[in-house]
């Protein structure tokens, strides 16, 4: 049992206790905590411990502090709140409904049940008033950084000398879960780096996760640790409301860096048998022990989702408070729009969420060249030609930036000194980078994108989830994309990468074949906001060949398309590739149509947009009728009998790669138009 | 610049660079940097910049502090040295052809050539000396603390009171990279709190990264940061070999802490116009930069790949220093085992690389059971029916022990007080836990397992990848497998985890289909040394069948089977699925069987297996000429045709999940019996 595990008695002596018990603020609190206990129970399923010991914390944040407008919760110049420990999620939705959100108590009532806008942790998009989608620990917190960075991003763009039209806070509840996480670690570096003021965090420091005391395997000093990082720390008890509101206060106060206070509190506060104990973590209290606790909080034990009136009368003050703050904002904002125009334009065209620009205007068609270029390299180009362009835009790399090729022409970085800079260094740290993405995206006025190598795509790969989850537009830039890396050898040469890329739901994958194919990747990534794009990038050039109407690049968008055709347009073999070895499939088609051979080429960049096309255009690219069809990619051959059926073949790589100069590796392993043409049986 | 960046005619003219210059000391640390040098050189690629910093350090660790023995790589009780910037690899091949490693000269000039023994990172079981496969940046460094933990472990199996026969140390070279990553950070944190005092880590702490300056994402207090995980730390001229040997005699000193050792040194050390910049880093200088630094070096620039005859006798000291410590040791062990035979006997069986337990003796079969119990459950009971019995066995879970049901009866927590303990508690760090069981398994005297949920697999994907391309046999045990985990919704519901680690080149993935297919699944992860296996479990109950000899649960080591077949033995229909949805395809089999329709279940708890059977066996279990195949599984379709082809059907989610219930969520996505008639045709 952890050193920090006091008789429940010894707190119900205390005189702090005994004295604010009767309160409404108190019973403000204990009604969050009823609520979470209720639910929970009802659901027979849930996490009541969480939600009952950071219920005076949430409860001090969210009346006193929270800069939010209940009835809009889109408001441009709201704080975020985020409750990144999302297992906690009662105490988020008892928030919402009790300060006026779209959220009524029968939604409550029905926690984590089909259908409902309660689901087991919260979920971005669903829920009015949720920011992110959290629950996978880490991700809150660090999804946060990106928000902040985005905040002072726009808060450069758009305030002048005197008029600070953005001005907001993100803060967040964090759990030691949190911050044992790598990606939290990662992330408050990064913070720590940027001195970014604007983030005030709470830390549940309870002391117990799901398998006990944090004793069994933490205990190190985390303070200490996020002040190395930068960070101004603070420590409060978290049941003193009175040292909360201080500390919150000296939290928003420091403005040059971020804040974690350490919130000293009790897991299960006031249940007699389970309070700072795991049990009272991930499981219903109990019947029992819910009448016991509610009697320990001097409430009606028989009263379920019970809220007195005035105690709702209270936290619905929100919504007046709110609707003030956001009034009274409206009220700056007309007004500055008449003396900084320009300005004002800058705040609409970065929190639009479109990207309006003509990209056939600013991306010139890549000529015919047998040499070619890396496709890394046309990704660069586009990225050249457009990123200046599109308000809101935040480059970056995992400290790749030259090999990703993400480094765009005018790009500047953002730093502590200058906040528009619109290029971000990550550092070695591609899971933070993937969280920061998502929560700049989610922010609402910066359209990012960031690169690493692909093989270190599984590096940030809860990220990349969470972004399809969440339907954001991010885009990542994945160079290196297969053995024709070379000479790095196995550790980075992305094998099962696509294959894992293309079975997340709601991802884009887009593997090129050259720089049309490249630009106009691009141009779709861009074209749409719900789904977060990964582009797969060549380090090793690629020929160019030459467009016509039958196979222009467009038709990436399409997601697969006749890149050669038989003359007679009735092939007897089809190739089917993406990315780099759509050119070893065109010189095996050169070769059988030198043999008389009717075949086709069908070049597929992406197999979801493929298959978001209608049936009539899936069959005359792949017309069931001809089962002669052999696929190449370098990758795994998982995923594509999809496309060439128990008759086809692939040629593939079902082992990892090597390290040599890459034209040695293909040839070693037979990716080859030779072995096309023989598999095709000729 | 980074403030780091001095003037190379600075350094030129300090008094230490002067006096020791013609040393032999000095020469033998040039030549691990022109051996590197040149070998990046002739290959055209690679990474001078970090051999050449970190010559000094390695040349006083190689020669003075690492006990080993180049002739016996494997030597038991050998020190560990680990290259955890990988991309360094031309500083190990350097030390490992120096000191007499089986590395003759001709693989430094074939370096990252096919074929060589020099590969771009290095790569265990190719090279001898290697001890890990690095590169990815942060592997090293965690899997170092596995090796660390399996020391402290091995230690107090085996030592007495007054004989210490097994008392090593864990050595590696860290860089900023490694640093910056999550793993590390997760990592560094359990070595801390474990008190690892056999770990000595040099920190490359040159202030560039592939970027630029670390000042441009990176100006934490690294040191201060690791004081507060727990860590030992010190401060040194990388390039003062007085410093840096008194700072490794300092680490090795202290027992009871890790020590990091921040090593201030110079990338690309000695080159006149690329040392302390990132362009030294990652590509060759090019002969006229090498010639200058040769001569800067006072050796002569007309000559590649050098080795004067003293610098190699000097470095081939260590062959004779390393057979008379083996050698002795060899003399201790043979005493110690008249004096002390069971602690002997622990030595041999902890470090054979083979469980050798009466599996089936052990483990009963379970018997028919409608209701069933969960597959996790069952995995636990096999555990405490064969854990306690397997030497080296180490146990785990990352805070999810409760959950995963890997706290097998008996076990005990590994923890500074208890060293034998067999059970981590790794905390909520996934990706550590994955890289620290990688290196428990390298070090050759621990068996690991470890868990967490299904999705979560995401957050340790590249320690899984590097299980499999190092094939050691570790293995995960992934459990709350699907939507069936139900109320906690979409963030917790694995979809696309399954395709993604079915996806990994030469790992097994096994989802048993009920309790009997989870003590075979157990039965073959411990069957076989080459291979880490990933155990695919469920929250919810599952029925079990009666076996018979025609489906024995034995047959789940094949990978696929005849779950249920037609009276017939000719199916018209044949159902193929895994894990809980073997149970909707035999209710499925029932209602054809009612209606009169030959219809086949086939199992499939692992691909991988199935692809290793002969074709007569395929084809008994998948015959060609059925095509009506209708494949079910509470997971992404991606990779399903391969066994369906195009004329099969898939049942499958291509969405993710949600919040409820489980029974309700099967329903809603037509995950049921009715579904798979209706699309078998009936």
């Amino acid at each position: 049992m952890s050193k920090y595990v006091k008789n429940i008695y010894s707190i119900l002596s205390t005189p702090k206790f005994n004295l604010t018990m009767s309160t409404l603020e108190q019973r403000c609190v204990n009604t969050i905590r009823t609520l979470s206990m209720d639910a929970v129970q009802r659901a027979n399923s849930g996490h009541p411990g969480m939600p009952m010991g950071m219920a005076d914390v949430a409860f001090v944040l969210w009346t006193e502090f929270l800069k939010h407008n209940p009835v809009n919760p889109k408001w441009t110049n709201r704080d975020r709140f985020i409750l990144s420990a999302g297992h906690g999620s009662m105490l988020l939705y008892s928030l919402l409904h009790l300060t006026g959100y779209d959220l009524p108590l029968d939604e409550i009532k029905n926690f984590r049940q089909w259908g409902s806008k309660t689901p087991g942790h919260p979920e971005y998009g669903l829920t009015p008033g949720v920011e992110t989608t959290t629950g996978p620990l880490g991700q809150g917190f660090a999804t946060g950084i990106g928000m902040a960075i985005a905040e002072k991003h726009l808060a450069a763009k758009v305030n002048t000398s005197d008029k600070k039209i953005i001005d907001h806070t993100i803060f967040a509840i964090v759990s030691d879960g949190d911050v044992m996480e790598g990606v939290s670690q990662e992330a408050a570096s990064i913070a720590g780096h940027q001195q970014l003021g604007n983030i005030v965090y709470l830390y549940d420091d309870n002391n117990i996760t799901i398998d006990g005391s944090t004793d069994l395997a933490f205990t190190e000093n985390v303070r200490a640790r996020f002040e190395a990082y930068g960070w101004h720390t603070l420590e409060v008890d978290g049941h003193d409301r009175v040292a909360i509101r201080k500390a919150i206060t000296q939290g928003v106060a420091e403005k040059n860096k971020p804040t974690l206070i350490a919130c000293k509190s009790h897991i299960g506060y006031g249940s007699p048998n389970k309070q700072d104990t795991s049990s009272a973590h991930g499981s219903p209290l109990g019947p029992d022990e819910i009448r016991k606790t509610k009697e320990f909080y001097g409430v009606d034990p028989d009263k379920e989702f019970h809220i007195e009136d005035d105690v709702l009368a209270f936290f619905r003050k929100e919504v007046d408070k709110g609707a003030k703050l956001e009034g009274d904002w409206n009220d700056t904002v007309a007004e500055f729009k008449k003396t900084n125009p320009d300005h004002y334009h800058t705040l609409g065209a970065s929190t639009s969420g479109k990207v309006s620009i003509d990209f056939d205007a600013l991306v010139e068609t890549f000529p015919e060249n047998p040499k070619g270029i890396a496709t890394r390299k046309a990704s660069g180009m586009v990225l050249d030609a457009i990123a200046a362009n599109i308000p809101g835009i935040m480059g970056g790399s995992a400290d790749l930036g030259g090999s990703n090729l993400t480094e765009f022409k005018g790009h500047t970085p953002f730093t502590p000194e200058d906040r528009a800079g619109n290029y971000m260094h990550y550092g070695v740290r591609e899971h933070a980078m993937g969280s920061i993405m998502n929560g700049m995206s989610l922010h609402g006025s910066v359209r990012p994108f960031g690169g690493t190598f692909l093989v270190f795509a599984d590096y940030c790969k809860p990220a990349i989830r969470l972004s399809a989850l969440m339907h954001q537009p991010v885009v990542y830039v994945f160079t290196h994309d297969s053995i024709g890396l070379g000479e790095d050898g196995p550790t980075h040469q992305p094998i099962e990468q696509l294959a894992s890329l293309r079975s997340i739901p709601n991802l884009i994958v887009m593997r090129p074949a050259d720089a049309n194919e490249t630009a106009a990747a691009w141009k779709f990534a861009f074209s749409q906001n719900s789904s977060p794009v990964a582009l797969i990038l060549t380090r090793q050039n690629l020929p160019e060949v030459a467009r016509t109407s039958e196979n222009d690049a467009s038709l990436t968008a399409k997601g697969a398309y006749i890149f050669k055709d038989s003359a007679n347009g009735k092939p007897d073999v089809i190739f089917l590739a993406t990315g780099s070895e759509v050119a070893i499939a065109h010189e095996a088609w050169k070769k059988l149509t030198q043999k008389g051979v009717s075949a086709r080429v069908v070049s597929m960049p992406s197999w979801e947009l493929f298959r978001q096309q209608d049936m009539s255009y899936k069959e005359a690219v792949l017309p069931a009728a001809v089962t002669n069809r052999v696929a190449i990619e370098a990758a795994s051959p998982l995923g594509w009998h999809e496309w060439t059926g128990l008759d086809g073949k692939v040629i593939a790589l079902n082992h990892f790669g090597e390290s040599a100069p890459f034209e040695k590796l293909y040839e070693e392993f037979r990716l080859t138009s030779d072995a096309l043409v023989k598999a095709a049986g000729y």
